[in-house]
């Protein structure tokens, strides 16, 4: 079995226009999806970030690529790292822009990969990662202080097709604790959700922390809640909220950046520490623990190098005694397949994963959006990720990703059309 | 794909009365056969350590195997865990008894599992562990002291049919440094080997020392030396030692006991230390790290939880900047075909594998020895671990095992027989 074919789209979708401490959530996110064909006629499919720089990272590993017998994932991850690291392209966001390009690219192939893998064996992703250890994958309620507007062609204004429910909630203006708190009502009306994640570092701390205090009202004591304010708040206020916080959440997700000062917080503060931000790739991993920086490390397949090394990530959790969780960023389907198989995989995967997936209306596999039960997805039987490729859906959003002219994601920006003269401070409280 | 089969037995094979700290060897190594037989009448394999306990902790799980599809290992793993982990078992050497039981039960089982799915596959071991990073593995010559003796029917005496070459020289005494330059010429000439490791902490560490001194003249400059003492040595002979070593060893391995003592012989010698008795388990590595008591670790798939735990003791030994190199026991060519797809499927894997293989004269695969070139074997291509056992071999050597009357392994016991009242000491000099 060799690759013949490498496919590398760039694609936008619809996004509404939530907040983070990064700024605002332009009306397309951007992603990129990869496919590869095989001589023998079959094709395996990965989702990973978007952009410009994302796809040229991938174009320039084509040769590298194409002729593989995609079994050869260690070889080509060798390669890639020897063709040449780079650090810090100016691609996403100030978070982003931190990660190192080879893992992420690597991962997009390896994950089409293993779809390939999956399909010429007749297993499922999770099979080739060990095997499931759970049927169903829980997922968290991820909510966003937001503006009003559906996203996508709407912009700011609302989607007039959605006009009931969850899609309309998530259309809806979301800036005080009491308008997130209906936001948790009709997104976990929806989907059941178990858990819930407040995109924290957007109101000023003390309307953030009234807002855990209402979600702990409306949704009882034994729902698990997370912060998450994305280092915008300086090491006191990071102390100070964590007292008020204490006892009302199940973790506290980068209020402070840095591994140093998540350090020091994990010293004064009773809330065990999670990152996504400090801790964003295997050469992180020393000083994070030498440090005792978090107790939770936030995993992403699509950033930590693949689905393999995803697992990797997990026995070093393990063996380290730290809890692991997983973070989202804005995805389709294809990604949430990809989670859902290594969530599965992963014995010590025991918090509800991150996703952006209820914000986004679009979808690119056939079949439709993913059906969440209960707050879970069950994990997809079938050979490979479980997925196909809608092409007709591919080709309008590719058409997008053009009309768009984003060339990549710049929350800030985004926001400056908002709030002229805007910037991201770290910390801003 | 189903497994209906699950068949453990003990076998034991001729070996020569070869010295270390511990001891000395019987006349019978001791090794247990995995075999797993699918309802799709495919057979796996696999090879791990020897003696009454390790057979009862594989018939202990025996209902954890039969019915479970291969390719379910995360949650094997996980079930052999919690069916209750035994530590210290009095079945091996004291070095071996602080193996814990379920990642050395899980592995036997798990290389069968990986036989099986390759042979389903159509793909080789290393493939499943991410693919080939190259395609001829390195082994060292792995060199004892020893009394006269061929071991097996002949005990102490020679093999009357070995009278040339390596089968001779196997059998013949070597206690001085002066034999055990002899030993080496005639083991490299057979096998090709490029790197040396002299097993010591059985005569003085002068003699030792002039050992490794003698090997150096003998071998030239380049050839890659190692000294295992396995911590028969206190920390100031190690330290007095090492400072007459320094630029003669590629590593140091175990000379002192203990993770503190070996990280403090590293703060006081130049040599890169290597271990594969302080840290024998993912548990022992927070500690190993924090106190930075090696350089290298010597995996081993056999007590680490097997191939797939390998790859990713990998990975920790890559994220901290540890080296690699790979610990044998008296074994077969079921367990060196596992350490052949193994240790080509880990790129950082750079130092050559140790392996008693050259001791033993016995096989339980068809078509009989693999044959080393230059010191390398080349990794199999057909499916699974590439190899067929041969039951014939494997009645015998059961046969032996039930005449050897030996239930674990005791080099004490064996040595007592040699050298009335010997005890192990650590240290001893």
């Amino acid at each position: 079995m060799r690759i013949t074919e490498f496919r590398v789209t760039p694609i936008a979708f619809g996004d509404p226009p939530v907040r983070a401490a990064f700024g605002l959530h332009a009306p397309y996110a951007l992603r990129t999806i990869v496919e590869l064909v095989t001589d023998d006629g079959l094709s395996g499919v990965s989702e990973t970030h978007g952009g410009a720089a994302v796809v040229a990272d991938l174009e320039a590993i084509r040769e590298l690529v194409l002729g593989r017998d995609p079994f050869q994932l260690a070889s080509l991850e060798a390669q890639i790292w020897s063709s040449g690291a780079r650090y810090g392209a100016p691609t996403t966001t100030p978070w982003e822009g931190k990660l190192s390009s080879p893992p992420r690219t690597f991962a997009a192939v390896e994950v089409a990969c293993l779809d390939l893998i999956g399909k010429t064996t007749g297993r499922p992703v999770c099979d080739l990662l060990g095997g499931a250890v759970r049927e169903r994958v829980p997922f968290s309620a991820y909510l966003f202080y937001k503006h009003a507007g559906a996203g996508g062609p709407f912009g700011f204004g609302p989607d007039p097709q959605a006009t009931t429910g969850w899609p309309l909630a998530r259309q809806q203006e979301a800036l005080s604790a009491e308008a997130l708190v209906s936001q948790a009502q009709a997104m976990c009306a929806e989907y059941g959700f178990q858990s819930l994640k407040l995109k924290a570092g957007v109101l000023p701390p003390d309307e953030e922390v009234r807002t855990i205090r209402l979600l702990r009202e409306a949704f009882g004591p034994h729902t698990p809640l997370r912060i998450d304010p994305n280092t915008a708040w300086s090491l006191e206020t990071s102390v100070r909220c964590g007292e008020q916080l204490a006892g009302l959440l199940e973790y506290y997700e980068d209020p402070v950046a840095g591994k140093e000062q998540m350090a020091e917080l994990a010293r004064r503060c009773p809330i065990p520490l999670a990152t996504n931000m400090c801790c964003v790739s295997f050469a992180d991993l020393p000083e994070t623990i030498r440090l005792g920086s978090v107790q939770i490390i936030l995993g992403d397949h699509h950033f930590w190098g693949g689905l393999r090394a995803s697992v990797e990530l997990a026995r070093i959790c393990r063996t380290w005694g730290i809890g692991m969780s997983m973070h989202s960023n804005s995805h389709l389907g294809i990604s949430l397949a990809a989670m859902t198989h290594l969530a599965a995989a992963v014995p010590n995967l025991t918090y509800a994963c991150d996703t952006h997936y209820p914000w986004q209306s679009e979808e690119i596999i056939v079949g439709g959006k993913w059906r969440f039960e209960g707050g879970s997805l069950t994990v997809p039987k079938g050979p490979g990720l479980g997925v196909e490729l809608d092409r007709e859906a591919l080709a309008r959003m590719h058409e997008q990703y053009l009309a768009a002219g984003l060339s990549h994601r710049d929350d800030e920006l985004e926001m400056q059309k908002v709030e002229p003269g805007w910037r991201r401070m770290v910390p801003r409280w």
